[in-house]
C-alpha cells in the first residue's frame, strides 16, 4: 500500500478534480503490475495496473489507495475490470467519500466471491486527497491561504518591499503548489502593487487558473495577468456593472465573474460556489493582508501555510500576514491545528488546518 | 561525558555567573563518583565528585565538562584537588574561554604526569554554557529576546489584549527561563499596560533581577514591580534627573541606574555594560514591540526566542513582535540563524542566534 501511495502522488497536479490513486497487483508474493491515475480523463489506477501486468492477474491481490468505482464515467467501472480479470482479493485504503457508491462497489466485488479488505493505511491514503474529499462532498474548492513572513511576523518592510523574504527552496515549494492546485487567487491590491504573473515556473508545471478579486474593477488593462489572459486562464471576480470596462477585459481574454457584494467586497462564499461549479476543486490564496482577512472572516479557508524566514524586519507599520478588522479578545481567535513542520533550507513551513468552531461576534 | 552533561544541568539557575559543570570519576570501568557545581560559591564539580567517591580515586579517570580551574577563587583550585587525590587521567569537554588560564591548567596537570585529553563532546559541552562563555569574554550580559505570537505574527489583538496567546507548556518554559537567567527586562510601556510582577512561578524557582527601562521615569509608584521591590531586586534604568522622584523609588526599594540617552531612549549599550559590572551575566527581554526594536537596533541581542501559538488574530493595527522604525529593504534585514525547533504542546518554540553581520543604514 505504501508503494501504491507513492505511485498515486505521480498524478499530482494532473488528475484534478479526480483524486490521486495508486494500485499494485501482487501474485504469489511478487508484484506483477503497478499503476496510477495519470491524468484526468485517462485510465483509473486499477485499469492502469491491470494493463501493466507482466502475467495474468487471475487469482492475484490488488492493493488500491481508494475504493474502486462501480460506475461508468469518463472510463468504464473499475469493479468490472477487477472481476473480468479474475482478481481474487482487493485491499483498499480510503473509503469512497460517497458512502452509497462505496458500499455498492464493495457489494459487487463480494457478490463475485472476491475477498475485500478496507481501511489499510487509511489515514495516509486519506491525507493524499484532502482536496478531493472536500470537493466531492461540498462542490466548493478546498482553500489554502499561503503567506511568507519573517520571524517577527512581517510580510513586507515598512516601505512595502517584500522581495525576497524566503529562500529558493521555499519558493520552489510555492511553485509546486501552484502546479498542484487548480487555481490561485490574489486581491486587486496585489495586482496594483506587485503586477505578478501568478504562473507556475517549474519544469513540466501546470499553470493554475488565475483569479483576481476586484470588487470595483480597478485592475489595469495593462496588468500582466490581463495581458497574458489569452494563454493562461484568468478570472476577474467583481461586483462592478461597468459594461464597457467589462467588455474590454473580456476582449483581452479575461473571464468576468459577477459576484454580489458582502460587507463592501466581493462575497467570497458566493465566489467559492461559482468556482466549484466551474470544476475548480482547490484554490491557493496568495493575497495581501486585506484579502487574507476577508477570506478568513468569510470562513472559506481550510488550510494555512506559513513560510517563516530566519530574518527580522522590525517596523511598527510593516504589514503582518492577516489584516482587516481582526478579532478583539484572544479567546475569539481563529483556532487552527498544531502545525505540521517542514524544514526548507533555512526556512520553516508550518501547515495547519483551520478548525471549524462555531463563532460569535 | 554525557552523564556529566546531564549532571551539569542540575546547577541551572543557581551557579550564575559561574558556568554549569558536571564531573564523573571512573575507575576500572566503574563510576565511583559523580558531581556538579551546585550553586555559586560552593564546590566546583571536580571537588564535588571527589567528595562523593565511594572508594579512593587514586589511579582513576575524571570526565569533566570544562577545563578544571587552576586558581584560588571562592574555592581552592580544582587542579590541586585532582593532583592530591592521585587521579591519573583527565578528560575535558569545553576549553576554558580564557585561553591563558586553560593552558596553565593543562600544563600543571601534565607536569604531574596526568594524562589529559581535551575536546570530548566539545560542542555539546560548549552549548551548555553560552551565557558563561559570552560573559567571561565581554563582561556584558548574554541577551535573549523572547516574545509569543500567533501564527499570523500578532503579540496582541487590535484592542491590545494578549492574555493568553500560548499554552501552559510554553508559559512554564518561560518561567524556567526566568529561573535560568540572571535578569529580566521590560519597557515602561509594558509596566503601564500589563503591570506585571515578572517573577518566576515554578517550584524552587529563583526570581530574576527585574529591570525596567524607563527613560523619563513614568513608572507608577503603585506598580507591582515597585511595590514588591524590597523582596525582589528591581532596577529602574532611566535618564531622568528628577531627584525627588528618584528618591521616592529608592525609598520603595528600587535601585535607580542613571543611563545616558541615545536616540531619545536609555542607551542600551551603556546599560549592558553597567549590568555586566553588577555581575548580571544574562538578561531575558520580555518587552513590547518598541523595546524589542530598540534592543535589536542597539545590537545588544544575541538570541531570539519566538513562541508561536496555533491561532490567528488578524487585524491591521494589531501589534507584531518588533516595532520601531524597522529596516527599509529586505536585503537589510537582521539575519538570524535557522531556528532550533521545539514543540511545546500545541505551540512551537523557534530559537535563533542573531548573526553579527556588519550593517549599514
Amino acid at each position: 500500500m505504501r508503494l501504491a501511495l507513492d505511485l498515486a502522488e505521480l498524478g499530482c497536479g494532473w488528475v484534478n478534480p479526480n483524486p490521486m490513486v495508486g494500485a499494485i497487483i501482487v501474485k504469489e508474493n511478487r508484484i506483477i503490475g503497478t499503476g496510477y491515475h495519470h491524468r484526468y480523463g485517462e485510465n483509473h489506477a486499477e485499469r492502469d495496473a491491470i494493463a501493466n501486468c507482466s502475467e495474468s492477474p487471475e487469482g492475484a491481490t490488488i492493493y488500491v489507495t481508494l475504493t474502486p468505482c462501480c460506475h461508468q464515467g469518463k472510463t468504464p467501472a473499475c469493479t468490472d475490470a477487477i472481476i473480468k480479470n479474475g482478481i481474487s482479493r482487493v485491499v483498499i485504503g480510503s473509503a469512497d467519500p460517497n458512502i452509497l457508491v462505496g458500499d455498492k462497489s464493495l457489494s459487487i466485488l463480494r457478490q463475485h466471491d472476491i475477498i475485500v479488505e478496507t481501511g489499510v493505511l487509511k489515514s495516509e491514503c486519506d491525507a493524499l486527497n484532502p482536496v478531493f474529499f472536500h470537493y466531492i462532498q461540498t462542490k466548493k474548492p478546498y482553500v489554502i491561504m499561503k503567506y511568507a513572513m519573517t520571524l517577527d511576523g512581517k510580510i513586507a518592510t515598512v516601505t512595502g518591499a517584500s522581495k525576497w523574504i524566503t529562500g529558493k527552496l521555499s519558493r520552489t515549494r510555492v511553485h509546486q503548489d501552484r502546479h498542484r492546485y487548480a487555481a490561485i487567487m490574489v486581491g486587486v491590491g496585489t495586482v496594483l502593487s506587485d503586477d505578478p504573473s501568478l504562473t507556475c515556473r517549474i519544469p513540466n508545471g501546470h499553470n493554475p487558473i488565475r483569479i483576481i478579486c476586484d470588487t470595483t474593477l480597478k485592475t489595469p488593462l495593462t496588468a500582466q495577468v490581463v495581458q497574458t489572459a489569452k494563454t493562461v486562464p484568468t478570472i476577474i471576480a467583481t461586483s462592478s456593472d461597468d459594461a464597457a470596462r467589462i467588455a474590454a477585459f473580456e476582449q483581452a481574454g479575461c473571464d468576468i465573474l459577477i459576484v454580489p457584494k458582502y460587507q463592501h467586497h466581493v462575497d467570497l462564499q458566493v465566489l467559492m460556489t461559482l468556482l466549484g461549479e466551474r470544476n475548480i476543486d482547490s484554490l491557493l490564496i496568495e493575497g495581501g493582508q486585506t484579502l487574507n482577512w476577508s477570506a478568513l472572516e468569510s470562513r472559506i479557508v481550510h488550510r494555512i501555510q506559513t513560510y517563516i524566514a530566519p530574518k527580522l524586519f522590525g517596523g511598527e507599520t510593516a504589514k503582518s500576514p492577516i489584516g482587516g478588522r481582526g478579532i478583539r479578545e484572544p479567546s475569539d481567535a481563529y483556532q487552527i491545528s498544531p502545525p505540521k513542520i517542514t524544514v526548507l533550507g533555512d526556512d520553516i513551513l508550518l501547515e495547519s488546518e483551520v478548525l471549524d468552531v462555531h463563532r460569535h461576534y
